[in-house]
C-alpha cells in the first residue's frame, strides 16, 4: 500500500503546506534527505493555540498541537517530494514552549511522533530530541522539525 | 559568476573563522554536507551585543546580529571547503535569547536568512527553525548554525 | 586500534542503552549517517541530576553530567551499528537547562565533547551548538544529541 494510500485508509488528510513565517521555504531535499522547517500548529493559516505548556495550554492539548505540527510537517515533504516517496523518518526535533518547571516535553511531543509510527508503521520510527524552550513564533506552545530519508 | 565574486559585487567580505567557544571546531564535513557550529555574533573575536531580544536588544539589532551570525557560518565553510563549492543552503537554525513574551523569533533570523537569499539566489533557500532560547554562550542574542550541500 | 579496544584502554565502558521517554528509537542510521536521540544524564536507568545549571546544578556538575550523556550517545550507536563503524564525530547540538544569567553553555558542553576527542581523537573533532533552554525532559540539566558520520 502507498503512504498516500495509507494515509486515506487512516481517514488523514494532508494539511495545504503552511506559509513560511520568514524568508525560507517548507522543505529542502539534499541527496536522499529532506529537511522540513521548523513548523506550528497552523490551521488554514490561523495559529490554533498559543501560550505555553504547563500554564495556558495543558499537557493533553500540547500533544494534540503536537500532531498537528506533524501533519505540517507531512504536508511540507508531500508538497516538495509526494508523500509516497518517503523510505523512512530518520529524526524529529521538538520544542516546547514550557512554563517554568514544566518538564513533560516527551509526551507532548508524542503527538508528533505517534502519527509517524501511525502512518508509517516500522518506517515511521526515529531518532528524537524534544526541549523545552523559552519562546516560540507567534507564541505557539509547539514547534516541530523533520528530516525523512526519500527515495 | 563564482560565490567568491558574488560576494565582491555585494560587497561583503567574509571574517576571519570564528574560534571555537569550547571543544569543537568551525564546520565538518560529511559527503556532500557541511555542518556549522554554531555561530554567534562575534566581530573581530569580541561579542558584538549581548541581552535579550524583547528586553535590552531590539528586534532590529536582533536581526542585524543575526547577519553577522550568518556571515560567521559562511566563514566557517568557507574556510573548510571554499565558498565557491556550496551547490545550496539547506538548513538553518536559529536560536534567539528572548525576553519573556517575545514571540518574534521569525524576524530576528530573517536577518541570516536574507543574506543567503541576497548571496546564494535560489540556491540560498532553505528550510528553517527559529526558536527562543533561556539564554545563549557568553550572553549574545542570537546563535545560527547552518547545513549546506557542497560539490 | 579499534574504538572498543580505545574505549577499554580508557577504561569506559559503554552503559546499556537507555530507554526512549517517548515513541523514538535511541538512533537511526540513513546513508553513512547515525542520527541519535537527544540523552539525557540516565545511569542504569535513573536520572543522575534535576535542576538547573547556575541555580541547583553547578557547571563542573553540569560538565560531569553531559559527558555520561554523551556516553549514552555512544551506546546509542553502539547498540545500532557498532561503534567500530564510526568514521568520524558529525556533530553535537547541546541544551543546557538554565538558571537567569547562566551563559555558560560551551563549558558544560565540553563535558561531551570532550569524551568524544578523547575516545576518537582527530576523527572525534565535531561542529557543535550550545544553546541554554527554559526545560528539559525529567528535569534533567542536560540533554545532548549526536549524528556520526559511519563506515
Amino acid at each position: 500500500m502507498s503512504w498516500r494510500d495509507r494515509l486515506a485508509e487512516l481517514g488523514i488528510e494532508l494539511p495545504p503546506v503552511a506559509t513560511p513565517a520568514g524568508s525560507y521555504v517548507p522543505a529542502v531535499r539534499t541527496g536522499s534527505l529532506v529537511y522540513t522547517a521548523g513548523q506550528v500548529p497552523v490551521v488554514n493559516g490561523v495559529v490554533a493555540a498559543t501560550g505555553k505548556v504547563g500554564a495556558e495550554v495543558s499537557p493533553e492539548e500540547g500533544q494534540r498541537l503536537a500532531r498537528v505540527c506533524a501533519l505540517n510537517a507531512l504536508a511540507a515533504v508531500d508538497g516538495l517530494v509526494g508523500i509516497d516517496s518517503v523510505v523512512r523518518v530518520v529524526k524529529v526535533v521538538g520544542f516546547v514552549a514550557s512554563a517554568e518547571g514544566f518538564t513533560g516535553q516527551p509526551a507532548v511531543i508524542n503527538g508528533a511522533s505517534d502519527l509517524f509510527a501511525e502512518v508509517f508503521g516500522e518506517q515511521g520510527k526515529h531518532a528524537r530530541s524534544a526541549v523545552g524552550v523559552a519562546e516560540l513564533p507567534l507564541g505557539v506552545p509547539v514547534e516541530v522539525e523533520l528530516i525523512v530519508e526519500v527515495g
